[in-house]
């Protein structure tokens, strides 16, 4: 029997095949998540990943409905490491997913002691110096705003992680695309595919995709932009597509 | 009275503004450079600019029908700069525009000596590794390949030309990107703008356009992306817009 607390609530994932607890004073997953779940190559029937700042555990789910591998999730925050687990009972996934609950610039040996074939994150998006004082929910604060981790610190623990040749996933801002590129190359993860996504056809890019790997060779391809809304309340077919595919 | 060669034919620039000396085994102006003229920032009523790598002059003829500033193109093939003073003749623009022939790695003091507003460039794109023995006419090679000047040499030139604060522009190829990222933060040019190019709406992007400012602040805005046909013969509403435009 699995605890649901009450501000909490169970929702699907978009392609439905898994359920994950989820509450909007905590933490909930965007589509930020999704299709970076969906962006990042995985190894389809055996293998190691990771999942840093995972959240309620939406990449990790998501994943492994795409591959057998086995999946760890890495979470600081209390609170939604315990939705997580949670979520894994719910779903019966414990033999193919565990949740650990750390910081990604302190992480247990036996993690460091592993080399994932993908490592994959979805950070916090914003320098801390754009805080403010309006949103002083803290957990919704941590997933947002580079308080325990920076940029840097995340391509510098994937680095650690990912075995040579291995892959390593993140989403972002594409405001921060040069610091990404720079971070990853300091690292030696070598950017290989990058993605945008447009809310509309005629704004600009508002998310990216980056997958880079470890000691590639330099070239970087540029997937197709996805488009998310063909008018105001319509998502598009591509979009579609992705999102619950 | 202007010269052409029996090679060469005159064509119009898209927008039909001024007329241009081509030749298809010397040169002829692509897609990418008039894209370039048209994405880069330019000060309208004066100030400086300068386009290295110039080719036949395509940017300068291209960049002053937006703006009363002066224009120099800087070439390094002979025979390209000889069309590019002749098609200036033939277009009465000397009193904007200039042509110098020169190797950008080595320019003349007169130019060194000056701080641009706006840098653009159309660099050869491939790497003299991909040097091919099929492609042997000269011409062509030192448009295409980087033999006389590396992306970095490009970048580097650019960022001695601009002024504090002033724009550098280029056009390249996507798998060049952190390539570009990273030449342009090595000589404190800043990437601020970019927009990608796709040949269709399915079809991963063959065309990035970059603009970074001189020690400008960090964040880059990805601006919609450009697709050029609509199917197989037809270019759409948008990529008329700004060719033609």
């Amino acid at each position: 029997m699995v605890t649901i607390h009450k501000n909490e609530r169970v929702d699907y994932l978009p392609n439905r095949a898994l359920q994950i607890i989820q509450a909007d004073d905590v933490f909930s997953f965007s589509i930020d998540a999704v299709l970076l779940a969906k962006f990042t190559y995985v190894p389809i029937q055996k293998g190691k990943m990771i999942d840093l700042c995972t959240g309620n555990g939406v990449i990790p789910f998501m994943l492994s409905t795409r591959s057998k591998a086995t999946i760890t999730g890495v979470e600081i925050q209390e609170r939604l490491y315990d939705m997580a687990i949670r979520s894994n009972e719910l779903n019966k996934r414990s033999d193919q997913i565990e949740f650990i609950h750390a910081d990604i610039n302190a992480l247990p040996k036996e993690i460091l002691g592993q080399q994932y074939d993908v490592v994959t994150c979805n950070p916090p998006y914003f320098e801390k110096k754009e805080l403010s004082e309006q949103n002083v929910n803290p957990h919704l604060q941590i997933a947002r705003h580079e308080i325990y981790c920076t940029l840097d610190d995340v391509v510098k623990t994937c680095a650690k992680l990912v075995r040579q040749k291995g892959k390593v996933a993140l989403v972002h801002r594409p405001e921060r695309l040069t610091d990404i590129f720079e971070s990853m190359r300091k690292y030696r993860i070598e950017p290989k595919r990058i993605q945008f996504v447009q809310p509309k056809k005629n704004k600009e890019a508002n998310i990216v995709l980056v997958e880079g790997i470890k000691d590639g060779k330099p070239g970087v391809k540029c997937l197709p932009t996805i488009v998310v809304y063909e008018d105001e309340k319509t998502y598009t077919k591509e979009f579609r597509a992705i999102y619950y595919g």
